[in-house]
Order: structure tokens, then C-alpha cells, then sequence
């Protein structure tokens, strides 16, 4: 197999994750998650969102995060912008890298943002301007990579087309998302042949879903495709284990198991990472949503 | 991708799934799953066991499930025999083919049938020799191959020791039995790779838990080695989604999603698989451990 040495796994637990529970987390809670998180190992940690808290109450409080945060030398703490105002919200609060959102599917970005895909990437110019001029890096998400609710299958190329301008515009990265978790082996193998025909490989980073179970099995694929970025969510925040159709980011433990076990360098300590996980899925009520950690828990108590 | 173009599945969900279900399984219950699983397309359906009852009560009846049964044409009814007189059950109770199991780990071995490999191996001796005489495919199961609750890892040369001694006795398949699920891609690669140096890769099948999450990323390097035989439980039978480390078969639906995506012809309608696996999910209380069936009825519903 040819794989990365080394990944940087992108913890999005604290903000893709928790934005996605019922529950709001009070902000001690919070502060503690993304403490352990880095002290697990974690060098990118997605610590907020500053965006109208009206639509998203959950993240109503990235302020105080970001102000609450006792720094870990080395790791970066980023935020979501949509826009200038969030952009600057997050310069103030002291973000160290923030990122924007693009989708590959028009109905998804007309119906969760209302506007096309090129007005998306429009609104972003004043956050890239913004940024550039702060010296502060710009990750690109790319939404419905693999799949969108509305339009079913998606064009590599349309996904192509979306990550190609977010580079264009000065992200420095591009995270692409199956953000409703359909993608599996196959269409993850053909989307990244297709976008690594013109994109550096360096670029790109992965954002999978376990709603199918394919996670794994994609990341798997992305490695093997030299992919050395990967988003996870600790406990797999964000989808919960005993809904109907429970739709939650990949959990961070189920992946380092992966990597712990293909001998590739993430820097988690995985026993560390459990811990967190378990900690802040005792503050939902629940267990972990990842396999691995509940099988490690299992293993030690 | 080096993939074979189909694959068979064995569908072990009535047998070793609901062997390690709490709850026992009605007949009528029972019949009606393999029924199902016959009409979603399986080939190949585990249907019983014939072991002693006072050790596995779930399976007492499995002479009535064999009686009961209305056969498909063209599928395989197989049983699990341990011994002679398991085997002069299953012959007489008109089982099409058998399995007799070994472990790759003398600690396992001992504590779970207390003899020795070795010994274990010699007991299936007359098992082999009625078999034969019978002219019905004997199957061997090889058990912790990547890795063992008592002693660990397990040495790949272990696990090419039993499954040559049980091709050389006459299995006409050996299948690798992750059975605590800490396998991984990067330690399946191994093994295969060890394996498939002296074993001729059609006369192997896996059989993985998805104990650590890791069961589908196994299943892609195992087909990327060219295997083309998996084992996979209905609905994740044989594991509770509830229980801490709950340590269940790998979902067949997750499998047939998976298969699916890569274009490999499994034979197996999906949408009748997750009504199979609904319908006995039903009947013990609960929802699919299978999170692709949980998303398709999400979806339906």
C-alpha cells in the first residue's frame, strides 16, 4: 500500500460535532473538551463558530472559547466564518485560522444558504482579502462531495470545479465533505482520481461521515491515495447512536485505531483521546458513539 | 484497485449471530429470518448448529430449523459441527454443508474447548472422514487470527499452520475469524500477505467484528488481495449496539453498501436485506446494529 508517513488529523469535535448535538454545552465543558483534546495530541482543533448565533445557538458562546482557552504551545485553534462580520469576530476572539464553506451541489447550497455556489465563493472575497492582509490561514470546506440530500449523486468535476476556486481565492486547503456519509470505496476512489488529476495532493484533506458505516473504509481509500489531512470528530460528536439514521462526523478514536495500526504517525495518544471522548459523552448522557473507544472503555473497566 | 469482480457472502447472522444473542429466537422467528435472507439474494445461509444445548441453548432447536426450513433453490444451508455426533445430527437433519472451527491461539484453544490446538484438530479427523464419505463440503473456521482476548497478538505463521492443516484435512475453505475485532487494515494486510505465499487465495474467506470499527477498512484489503469469499451477520447480529465494547459480526448490509460502491456483484437485493434485518431486529426489541440499514430506513421512513 502506498500511504502517508504522517497525518494531521483535524479535530472537529468542539465545533462540527457539537454544533450538531441537541444538547448546548455549557462553556466549562467546552474549555475542558478542547484542553484534552490537545493534550491528547490534537494540533488542530476546531474550536468555535462565528456565525449569527439565532441559527446556530450552539456556537452562540465562541467568544468566550476562544477567551477561555489556555493555549498548548504548538496547536492551532480555528473557527468557522461565513462572512466578513464572522471573520472579524474571530480576529478579535483570537482565532489562529479560519475557514469558509463552499458546497459541490447547487440545491444544497440554495436551500442551506440561499445562494448559488458562485455566490457563496463571492461572499467569501472580502474573508480572503480579510485574511490575507492578517496573515491568517483560510481552510475551504467543501460540502455534499460524494452525495447531496437533494440532487442525489454529484459530478467530481463539479466538486473539482468548487475546490479549484477555493485554492484559487488563497485557501490554503481544501476539506472535502460527504457530508451526508453516502460516499463509499468506489465513488471515493473515482472523486479523488479525478480531482488529483489537476489538484496537489497536499491541498487536499477528507471530512467523512459514518452515517453508511463507509468511513473507514473511505479514509482507507483517501491514504491510500496519499490524502495525509483527515477531519474526526472525538466520540463521533455531532450523530447521535440511538437515532434513526444517526448521521455524526467519523469518531477520532476509530481512526487513530486506523492509522495506530497501518503504522502511520498521527501524534494522538490514543488512550488520552478515549478519555476526552468519554468525559464529554458523560456530559450528553451517553456512551461514545466510536466502536474503538467503547471496546477500549469495555477493555478497562 | 486490484478487486474481484463478485464475491460470495456468507451470511452467519442466524447462526453466529443469534448464538450470541441474550435473547433466544422463537422458530417460527428464526425460519421467517432465513427465509428472508434467501429472498435478499444470500447463497449461502448458516442456519444452525449442532453442538451440545446445555452449552449454547440458543441453538437446541436447530434439527426443527433444518425440518422447518423451505428451501430456495440454489442456496446453501450449512451447519457448525464440533463433532461426529454433530455431524450425524446435521446429515441427518439434511444440512447441506458443515463447519468444523480451530484457533490460531493455544490459550483460546484451551480455554474455550480445553484441549490444544492440535488435539482440536484431531478430533475433526472422523468429522473429515464422514464428510467425505457423505460427499458434503466441510468448511474451517480458524478463530482469533488477529489477535486473541488472552494472549494478544497473534503470529501470522499460527494462524498458516491451522488453516493448512485444515485445507490439507479436506476444508474445501478456511475462514479467518477476527474474533475479538482488534484487527486492522495495516495487520490484515500482514497476515494476508503471509498467507496468500503458500495459500491459494480462493480457498479463503474473513470474518471480521466490528468489535474497534475497523471491520469494513479490513474487508477492502481483503478484497484488494483478491479474496473473494466474506463472512457477515444481518443487521450485526450478535452484538448489542447498547453494550459498552459490544463486539458483534460485521453488518452484512454495511458490507453490500460497500460492495455496491465498488461495483462488485454480490447478488444480495439491499433493500430486502435491510427489511431481513429489520424484521429480527424487530423481534429482539431493538434497531439494526447495521448503520447503513439504520440510514436506508431513516431515509424510508
Amino acid at each position: 500500500m502506498n500511504l502517508p508517513d504522517k497525518v494531521t488529523l483535524v479535530e472537529v469535535g468542539p465545533r462540527d460535532g457539537l454544533q450538531n448535538e441537541a444538547a448546548t454545552i455549557a462553556l466549562p465543558d467546552k474549555l475542558r473538551l478542547i484542553h484534552d483534546l490537545a493534550g491528547a495530541g490534537h494540533r488542530v482543533i476546531e474550536a468555535g463558530s462565528f456565525v449569527n448565533p439565532k441559527w446556530i445557538p450552539q456556537m452562540a458562546d465562541s467568544e468566550a472559547v476562544f477567551a477561555g482557552l489556555s493555549r498548548a504551545p504548538g496547536v492551532r485553534y480555528t473557527a468557522l466564518t461565513p462572512n466578513l462580520q464572522g471573520f472579524e469576530r474571530a480576529l478579535a476572539a483570537g482565532a489562529d485560522e479560519v475557514a469558509v464553506f463552499g458546497a459541490a451541489s447547487e440545491s444544497f447550497s440554495q436551500k442551506n444558504i440561499n445562494c448559488s455556489v458562485a455566490e457563496s465563493l463571492e461572499r467569501f472575497t472580502p474573508v480572503m482579502q480579510a485574511a490575507a492582509r492578517e496573515n491568517i490561514p483560510v481552510r475551504g470546506y467543501v460540502s455534499c462531495v460524494l452525495g447531496c440530500p437533494y440532487e442525489g449523486e454529484i459530478a467530481p468535476d463539479k466538486v473539482r470545479e468548487v475546490s479549484t476556486a477555493l485554492l484559487d481565492m488563497g485557501c490554503y486547503e481544501v476539506s472535502l465533505g460527504d457530508t451526508i456519509g453516502s460516499g463509499s470505496a468506489g465513488s471515493t476512489a473515482r472523486l479523488l482520481e479525478h480531482l488529483l488529476s489537476t489538484l496537489p495532493v497536499n491541498r487536499l484533506a477528507v471530512h467523512f461521515h459514518d452515517t453508511y458505516g463507509q468511513a473507514l473504509a473511505n479514509i482507507l481509500v483517501a491514504l491510500q491515495h496519499g490524502i495525509a489531512t483527515i477531519d474526526a470528530s472525538v466520540a463521533g460528536l455531532g450523530g447521535c447512536p440511538y437515532a434513526k439514521g444517526a448521521s455524526g462526523n467519523v469518531a477520532t478514536e476509530d481512526v487513530v485505531y486506523l492509522l495506530d495500526g497501518l503504522g502511520i504517525e498521527s501524534g494522538i495518544d490514543l488512550a488520552a483521546l478515549v478519555a476526552a471522548g468519554e468525559r464529554i459523552s458523560r456530559v450528553l448522557g451517553r456512551e461514545p458513539v466510536s466502536r474503538c473507544a467503547r471496546a477500549l472503555l469495555s477493555k478497562g473497566s
